[in-house]
């Protein structure tokens, strides 16, 4: 029985490895393997969406090409090295997988639109994995005048072609950024003059009685588990939008859309 | 190849009939046989999604129950015999597929919220047939606290299980009404009071420039469609989301939810 069990249990890892491969090698029809050609993609600006790694691989070379994936905050994950083999059987302990976007920088997206004369419409999404709900935002996002979505590098969705394609092709016409540190980030976009704003069920604030025609960042996070208390800390407000009904969540694509659409009306003002 | 041609061609909407009936059927693990029987559920109020009827049925007892189906707007379909006879062989030339939901009756919703002080705020959806559209916006419907969707019977979404999960419950909640004419239906709210405001992207005027503090029916169009002319026609306003960005459009229970949150917003006024 306890063999059973744990063979068993070997079987469904196994499942769930060769899932996430296959999952990420869906989003892009593209991926390099070996070390070489990787550090060079990374050299030369190729976007990558998450990098595989042969559990216990070693070596100077890896070290060096590691060393630049944790710097340039690319996703990693490591996996038996048989899993590997499935996708290409010449891979050397790594395979990494092509974006189908290309990042871009918040840092310059920032300062260019204040050198506009604009007023930076940020978005923050903490902890969103669903891919719809993303594809969603994204639409919205773009319908609203926004200059980028910052998402994290690790526990946040993946840009799949789901994604894109539930996004009417938005993720190909608004900004994402990808960053280490949603605290950091939304930080440093608080001291460029942003507004950190919340949206919450923590609050008794609607959305609708805060200034938000100035610059401002709109952290949304999952509707399974809100906001990370560690950047609801840091934010200026935190709103909600008043529920009348008795069913407990608006979904979090149409609650963004409520609140975007509330800082174009209040920006645009043409009553 | 002529023969060839006309056999598949049969076979092909065979699978289509086929594929009708197995999708009612899934929307609800219930089903009636015989005329007696359907004949009986009408009359005691049970609701019915749709009957399937057998091509060239007659007879006195058929025509009298085809005439209850009639006036009671319940949706109906001829297919071939065969097709029935595969769902159950012990029909009688007819099968009725019961509700998952209640239909409700909108002049009884709107006396009552009238009775209450309250202004009603009815939804009209028009050719929206996209099953989790309709979930989503029946989902931000009940958080919005409108009073009622109202739905035509004929060339709209079916309300499946799935529908019902894409609510998160909602369609348990908040009221629909299936009506044979959207615009008498309209015509009859616009009588009582209310005023009906089509969100379409054939004005310039945008939402928020419209007093959405009284009674209000607001009426929706399908992504590719929009709003049937004869309904634009009967309106008292035309209203659009400002689109900001390169993208055509919202998503249509994104627009939903920020013109409904837009009434509340205006409705509260709790700044």
């Amino acid at each position: 029985m306890a063999l059973e069990g744990s063979s068993r249990c070997v079987e469904k890892r196994r499942n769930i490895f060769n899932g996430l491969i296959q999952t990420e090698l869906k989003k892009s029809s593209q991926y390099l393997i070996g070390m070489h050609s990787i550090a060079e993609a990374i050299h030369t600006g190729k976007e990558i969406n998450k990098v595989f790694i042969k559990k216990g691989l070693q070596g100077q070379q890896f070290s060096e090409l590691f060393k630049i994936i944790r710097q340039k905050n690319i996703p990693f994950q490591y996996v038996p090295s048989e899993k590997l083999n499935r996708i290409n059987p010449g891979n050397q302990g790594i395979i990494a997988v092509l974006s189908l976007i290309e990042y871009k920088n918040l840092d310059e997206i920032v300062q260019r639109t204040f050198e506009k004369g604009d007023d930076p419409f940020i978005i923050v999404l903490d902890q969103i994995t669903d891919v719809r709900n993303f594809g969603a935002i994204s639409r919205t996002a773009e319908c609203a005048g926004a200059h980028a979505i910052v998402i994290p590098s690790k526990g946040s969705v993946s840009i799949t072609a789901d994604a894109i394609k539930s996004s009417a092709g938005a993720l190909n016409r608004i900004a994402i950024c990808r960053v280490s540190d949603l605290v950091r980030t939304v930080q440093m976009l608080r001291e460029r003059g942003l507004i950190a704003i919340a949206a919450t069920e923590k609050t008794e604030k609607p959305y609708y009685s805060v200034d938000l025609t100035g610059p401002v960042a709109l952290i949304l996070g999952s509707e399974e588990n809100g906001i990370h208390y560690n950047l609801l800390k840091i934010v200026d407000s935190m709103v909600k939008i008043p529920l009348l009904g008795s069913i407990e969540s608006l979904n979090v694509s149409v609650a963004f859309g409520i609140i975007a659409f509330e800082i174009v009306r209040q920006r645009r003002n043409d009553r």
